[in-house]
């Protein structure tokens, strides 16, 4: 059997010497090395961005989505959607485990587990496409993937459903982010927090800011907000166009009495929503970049254009204790458990 | 005379509502509005990778990246390069200054001024090309350009000749924002050590990481870290291929005794680095990615990718006084103000 490398790059087709996420193209071949686990796909969880565009493209037909993805699988060996970088994550039950992960691993075969690594670094092979769910960016297929070494998974927990499980684990950095950022008193903005993971980011926001603290849910429209006017979730709720900063800025002024906010989580997944996120927040505030349709320049040069001093951070997928955090959530709060399993599951 | 709006969106030609660094075209017409501020071009300072990029497109022939240049703000009605997003900066003499700017700016005409917000968003007009300094990626021009409310700049001071401040001026945020991020004791890795804004950046870490601390330089060659290691600019260098993150890491995991860097700065001008400060950095460390090739994806999915929990921030061209500590560093350190004078001025 072959020996692996912690990070997979054996798997690496193209350029050679990178590491499989930014690779062009991997090995989806499904013989496993020594340290990988293979395994026997159920569903994948398209990143929202990533779906969204492959939608647009497809003018929402069914048939032409498969089309594109399988085509994208076939070019690189992996989900990573060429054109927004992006992947999303996956289920499916553990059928192999390499014998050098022996006593590394608590896995079993036969365990159902969510790969909580990027659809974009993971070696997969689709043999069928069997149903798409356009409105919650899951795809059942039938096919195989490989975990490396250093992926991270979380084995399904029994008392939550495999599909709200899914798209709660999909998102849980974000607010798992946010309950390390946020302190009491704080004032909160979260950018498409109506969303799939803003919604999760304003709950542990609230949680976290508290009765001194001031929680912001900004959405596109009065009907997005209905569901997290309605779960209570923020104190406060604006409807404004994130990609248009001014508008932003000055209907987050008049809701914080001029100060701006403390934090602002960006949750959007369309491009062009820097500016607004900048130019709401403080000087000496905090940006959060969830959204995978930021772009690096614009927010480095937007803040260096307007002279903000913000500290901005790009938003990692990955922070300690993330999938409990986030599975937590649905426990805690009968309301949004609700509008998950409504919307997403 | 018309209105301005603080952020120049009054400049904006497409698309409508976006600020103008974002914005795909603005008005570069001369003639200024009541807060903008006229400024008689003498030099362009382009971005580094703009300014790489647009030299690899010309062959380097000086000809074709005078077309190129010219073609560019001759679409964008500013130095927007679109391959790479990123601007630099110019200095010049204030022609004239809005009269509702009176009061509020303690510029005068007649100031010979850097502008310290990005080219991607400073309206600009080359009436002519003079002179191409390929190596310093300076360019002089006869041209105007406007410096709106929110903009900020430097006067030029007057123990540092004008091309070597401008030089400075250019990456002034990576030093500072050095300066701000080292404590004492922090092992600290400046990838791109030995460039234009690594130089900087190492010389900061080390006077704030102490006798207690390690810097260090990593270089891809053994004649790109020649300088640094005669100005005795860090504690360790490295000679690595920064785009390889397996070769950076086994060097790093080397010189720290598998420690690893609490602090990457990653200062390199090429894509796909950002692997290469993740694998360098602790777990628990912090990125600090000034580079303008930083993509945010990949640095967003690389760090999920393999697991770690690294705090990773977005590199903001300014930050409080960052004018003053760059141009510091001049007055401050022979050997550092020699190098610059000899490659960069």
């Amino acid at each position: 059997m072959k020996k692996g490398c912690k990070f997979g790059t054996h798997r690496v087709i193209e350029p050679k010497g990178s590491l499989p996420q930014p690779a062009w193209k991997i090995d989806n071949d499904m013989e496993i090395y020594d340290n990988e686990i293979l395994i026997d796909v159920q569903t994948l969880n398209i990143d929202s961005a990533s779906f969204t565009q492959i939608k647009e493209e497809a003018n929402g037909d069914v048939e032409k989505i498969k089309e594109i993805m399988l085509d994208i699988v076939s070019k690189r060996g992996k989900h990573h959607n060429p054109v927004t970088g992006s992947g999303g994550m996956l289920i499916g039950t553990v059928e192999k485990i390499g014998p050098a992960l022996e006593g590394k691993t608590d896995l079993k075969v036969g365990d159902k587990i969510a790969t909580l690594v990027s659809l974009s670094l993971t070696p997969l092979r689709i043999d069928k496409i069997k149903e798409v769910r356009k409105d919650i960016d899951q795809v059942d297929i039938e096919g195989k993937a490989i975990l490396f070494e250093s992926g991270i998974y979380a084995v399904l927990p029994d008392d939550i459903p495999e599909n709200l499980a899914l798209s709660v684990l999909d998102v849980a950095g974000a607010p798992a982010q946010t309950a390390k950022l946020v302190k009491p008193g704080n004032t909160v903005l979260v950018i498409g927090g109506a969303g799939k993971s803003g919604m999760l980011c304003l709950y542990e926001a609230k949680k976290r800011a508290g009765i001194t603290g001031k929680v912001i849910c900004l959405g596109h429209s009065e009907k997005s907000i209905e569901k997290a006017k309605k779960a209570n979730l923020a104190d406060v709720y604006i409807v404004a166009d994130a990609t248009k900063p001014v508008e932003v800025m000055e209907k987050v002024k008049e809701v914080t009495n001029g100060k701006m906010a403390d934090i602002t989580i960006n949750c959007v997944n369309v491009p062009d929503t820097e500016m607004s996120s900048i130019l709401a927040t403080k000087d000496d505030g905090l940006i959060y970049f969830f959204s995978m349709a930021t772009s690096f320049t614009k927010a480095a040069l937007g803040a260096e254009g307007v002279g903000r001093d913000t500290t901005m951070i790009i938003g990692n997928g990955y922070t300690k204790g993330h999938a409990k955090i986030a599975l937590e959530i649905m426990r805690e709060s009968k309301a949004l458990r609700e509008i998950y399993e409504e919307l997403y599951a």
